[in-house]
């Protein structure tokens, strides 16, 4: 693909945010990365004469013909494309971007065979997937669908205290705006999301069959092994826990005398990973803050993030139901940050999609325990769907996450085959 | 104290460096509220006609009279008082800044009494006491007498990676200039340095005697418990452990597939408490640091650090020895970063010391956990004592931090005299 525009703007957007000494990404909302990368996205749009609309949260679409003009003749909106630019701390280059430079792509695939869309065609940057920054994942297309509120978002805080309000007004931008957005909604009569697999499923076809997939397809080729379509996100949600502690000297404090936080949060840590394993599903803390974090000093406090998932959601939330348990024992506190039910994508737009790349034919439906906007735009009644691209070491939230680049490709031209369709009359 | 110089110095300090949530203080060595802190001292020397030396670590004193011609003529050093202005994160208002008042108040006071010192005096401010920022406690006065080469000092980082070497050159400093300094060690002819207690020793006269301080007074009225002498620092040092991982998506990857730092974590800081249970020492996990430290992500490393200490070396030692097998066993990594061994303080200086505060009575002789920069010059062969201040609460490296206004008065009292005695003659 060099030369092409995909290996341009895949050379545009790598360096941006990337850290020297890990090697991986760190694009937060409304940092100047972020910013780096909006500009980005507007360049792009610009430079194939497509109109940028932004909504009230700081979704970006940049729109191939007059939606609103469509939207008002023919009671229906546009298809969407696209995906996310930010990244989790030392993230991949592939987790969001891919979906973006994608759609980018895909238009220009449209352009060169001639297609005239009949519907308006949208390539989507949603803001703040990760939830890297704020802690809430999604946060974009969650405050855009009204799934969360406008006046949780913006008083949720980074690891500094700056509250999202704090961060969007040095941004330049007012909260007062900020908040669900009907006309953005109505422009979204579809919504199709490409990703790259976050799980080996694809680089693996033994392992394929192994996860008993129900619905995956049995055979699966060099062709076909590169795509699936998505077929649900496993329900999945984020807890804050507070375990509190007594600040004092390390060396001065004897050990009866102690009240350490550290201590609590490596009971609720074992705890976790002892709960994912008896009831099946996985559960993860990833992030953990001290304070007063000293070398001498016994900690007063710890914050860590439990993170749950699985395809049964009674497994997750009797996990999540221990190890709250556990944390009230120990004197500590347990706060939901969020939670998805098992999600799936709409089904009527999903068999087109199916149908579209290939017929179907050695294309897998695979579920997810990864979120992403498709699914909680699907969950807001905005029909939605999903392609994966096969990671080959199922490597992700990495500087390691990987795919091929003739995979990339594979993955524009089943996006191609899909919009082409979706474009072509009302789905 | 209200309208007294200590009560101004005091009310000059309060705000530099703390942080307004916490109500913590975080003066970190080569920060702009270290900058501040020495200028302030700078301004305190001046105030008093005193003239600031500064050797080439950094470390500062402000001396009354002219050590360079009394070293000249007399191959003896002059007397040095105070202590460290820098802090743990979110530490107290006392740990460092009340030896460094305390000086500045006795020679106030030695003045009213129209002391006129034969020897010359220095009240000293010791720059990087604490560690906070690169990891080693008493770096200043470590590299000041050759126990920390300067090669290391400058490579050692802080948390963003910054060098002390960097850090030197963003407060236009030569590191080229850093490094043990024989003049300035050869003008301390005593160092005499007043601290607040970081254990509850003189708040609770009957844990005193259950330490078994052996060489403490059985006696302890309400004047001696205001004021202790220190006989020895016990053997302590500071680990730093790192754990390896694989950074991977919490949602898909299977548990079976996981390699996760963050749970090798929580079994070392659990085996850090239990070998200190067993052989009956202090052992701390206080600062961790997660990386990438995302909800989100599986962490690829943590890196924690052990803080062990304890009246008795071999106990430390096998405290350690117990970590370090167990960090083996997970594939991680220990180093070294510092160890002090059993540090009496200067026999001969702190029976004097001992003697000048009301002859001895009701003074107690206390052992403690704490490192200080006089237990490093002490075992570096330069005379050293101390002074404790009664803590009631034994609070330590915490907002909490606490001594009464009665007995920092009673403090400073004590130091006079010391400082009395030791300049009249040559010790």
């Amino acid at each position: 693909m060099a030369g092409s525009p995909f290996a341009s703007m895949w050379a545009d957007l790598d360096p941006v945010g990337r850290d020297g000494r890990t090697g991986g990404y760190r694009r937060y909302a409304w940092t100047r990365e972020d910013a780096t990368l909006r500009e980005w996205f507007v360049a792009q749009a610009h430079a194939r004469g497509l109109d940028v609309l932004e909504d009230r949260v700081g979704n970006q679409f940049a729109w191939w013909g007059d939606v609103d003009a469509h939207v008002t003749a023919t009671g229906q909106g546009g298809v969407v494309t696209g995906s996310h630019l930010d990244s989790v701390p030392d993230g991949g280059a592939f987790d969001g971007p891919l979906g973006v430079v994608s759609g980018f792509a895909a238009v220009d695939a449209l352009r060169a065979k001639g297609v005239r869309p009949a519907r308006p065609l949208a390539v989507a940057n949603f803001v703040d997937e990760e939830g890297a920054r704020f802690g809430v994942a999604c946060a974009g297309s969650r405050v855009l669908s009204g799934a969360m509120t406008a006046e949780r978002a913006l008083g949720l805080t980074d690891v500094d205290g700056v509250s999202m309000a704090d961060a969007l007004r040095a941004s330049g931008r007012d909260p007062g705006e900020y908040g669900a957005d009907e006309d953005m909604l109505r422009r979204i009569g579809a919504f199709v999301e490409l990703h790259v697999e976050q799980g080996q499923a694809l680089g693996d076809p033994g392992r394929l069959a192994r996860l008993r997939l129900d619905e995956a397809s049995a055979g699966v080729d060099a062709w076909g092994g590169a795509v699936a379509v998505g077929a649900s996100i496993h329900p999945h949600g984020r807890w804050r826990i507070d375990l509190p502690g007594t600040a004092n000297h390390a060396g001065t404090t004897a050990i009866a005398d102690r009240s350490d936080a550290m201590l609590l949060a490596a009971e609720v840590t074992l705890a976790v990973r002892a709960a994912a394993e008896r009831y099946g599903c996985v559960a993860t803390v990833g992030r953990l803050e001290a304070t007063p974090n000293g070398i001498n000093a016994i900690a007063s406090h710890v914050r860590l993030w439990l993170d749950a998932r699985g395809a049964d959601t009674s497994a997750v939330r009797a996990t999540v139901t221990e190890v709250s348990s556990r944390v009230a024992d120990l004197g500590g506190q347990v706060a939901e940050q969020s939670w998805t039910d098992d999600t799936p994508f709409t089904a009527d737009l999903t068999s087109r999609v199916h149908a579209a790349v290939r017929g179907g034919q050695d294309v897998p439906l695979l579920s997810t325990g990864a979120g992403h906007d498709a699914g909680v735009l699907a969950a807001a009644g905005v029909p939605s769907a999903m392609l994966f691209v096969r990671n080959p070491t199922g490597i992700s939230h990495s500087p390691q996450e990987f795919a091929e680049e003739a995979d990339c490709h594979t993955g524009v031209d089943a996006l191609t085959c899909v919009l082409e369709d979706l474009v072509a009359v009302e789905p």
